[in-house]
């Protein structure tokens, strides 16, 4: 996290209509709507109670998609995927696609920071959005907007592999191959106790792959390097 | 947990048209309701799926709820209340006043161990029967059963205490009496290491409250043992 060096727009709401548009929701309420965009470091009246109706609802459209789009699937397999299309970094994509940062009221000091730009600032935004929709114009509102959000991820969804993690789906391709697992070594690690980096290697030696990833947890770290492995050897 | 001996009714589906009733919903796919009683252990055409639909539609539903009966109230507090109302115990509760257990289509084993009174299995199948109401009916339609079901519940609720756990309420009531926090001990233990059971003291010498719980783990057991003590420091 490097901080904010890009000149940041002051805060403005000119764009709500346009922003109620990409969403597909006329608002009855537009207060709705600019609670939504609301962070709690520029106001007491903020978004952090219609996110949490939001995530419910999100919640609930995405279960209710995933059923009918994989009439046969397990609910594991259900549970998991809906996990992936809610998770934060999905959320920040489609905020992203949306504009929403530059219609965020926040706070001078979240703004100078980067809140704009924050993936857990343009999430929280987005399902407060949804329960802003959801209070407006009901359920059927907001599961229409949440429908159209996540048309293409929908459509593009393969429950073979999606939601799982690179360490994973590269143990299950390494499996179905016969091939032993790829082993995990830590390189070397830097910086303070609280904000270190870990460089770690997967390296699979019968198939002459050895990649690396870095990241704040030797966690984080395995599974970029996994993911560099499993490009390169489902590559091959 | 102790073998079921009581002889178990056969599967029988005699009652659902008045389960039906009890629950406010005619189904115009009464398939779903009976999908949505049948456990996994019956066939594989099961719960599983509803329960995944269901759970998320029930937590919707009880997060609008909350968000209109406490308009105040942060968004930690609201997330606490409908952990409360979700969760295994209360969902058994209801299960039992609708009589679920038996309607329930299990599997042979399942119905001799006791499975028509198995929370966990009473909890899964209320869930799969609000996705079956959702898949029949509508959102409306589950919101209506969700909202009767709830109804008392959601009235009597303490924002203040409901959802915390006994140590945290014991705690939060010595610390705003300045009194020393509980000490827990462990007085014995007894059974298999795979079916032990704990005794557990909670003593607050300074208001001469020393109680007792039993449990299968040493937090179960303090649990209860809090719980007590909290009863008799509150009724002082």
């Amino acid at each position: 996290m490097r901080a904010q060096t890009r000149p940041q727009p002051p805060n403005s709401l000119n764009g709500l209509p346009s922003l109620a548009a990409r969403l597909g929701h006329s608002f009855h309420q537009p207060a709705l709507l600019r609670q939504a965009l609301t962070h709690r470091s520029h106001s007491g009246i903020n978004n952090e109670r219609l996110e949490f109706l939001g995530d419910s609802v999100l919640n609930c459209v995405v279960a209710s998609l995933l059923y009918q789009r994989f009439p046969k699937l397990p609910e594991g397999d259900l549970s998991r995927l809906r996990a992936h299309l809610v998770r934060e970094a999905t959320l920040c994509e489609l905020a992203v696609v949306l504009d929403l940062g530059s219609q965020l009221l926040l706070g001078e000091g979240e703004m100078k920071s980067g809140g704009r730009r924050r993936p857990s600032v343009l999430a929280d935004a987005l399902e407060a959005i949804i329960g802003a929709i959801y209070l407006d114009g009901g359920f059927s509102a907001a599961e229409a907007t949440v429908t159209r959000l996540y048309q293409d991820r929908l459509f593009d969804l393969d429950p073979g592999s999606l939601g799982k993690d690179p360490k994973t789906l590269l143990q299950e391709y390494l499996q179905g191959r016969r091939i032993a697992l790829p082993q995990y070594t830590v390189l070397a690690t830097a910086g303070d106790a609280h904000c270190q980096i870990f460089r770690v290697e997967c390296s699979i030696p019968v198939l002459g792959i050895s990649t690396q990833g870095e990241g704040s947890s030797r966690r984080a770290a395995e599974q970029l390097a996994a993911q560099a492995a499993y490009e390169v050897a489902s590559r091959a």
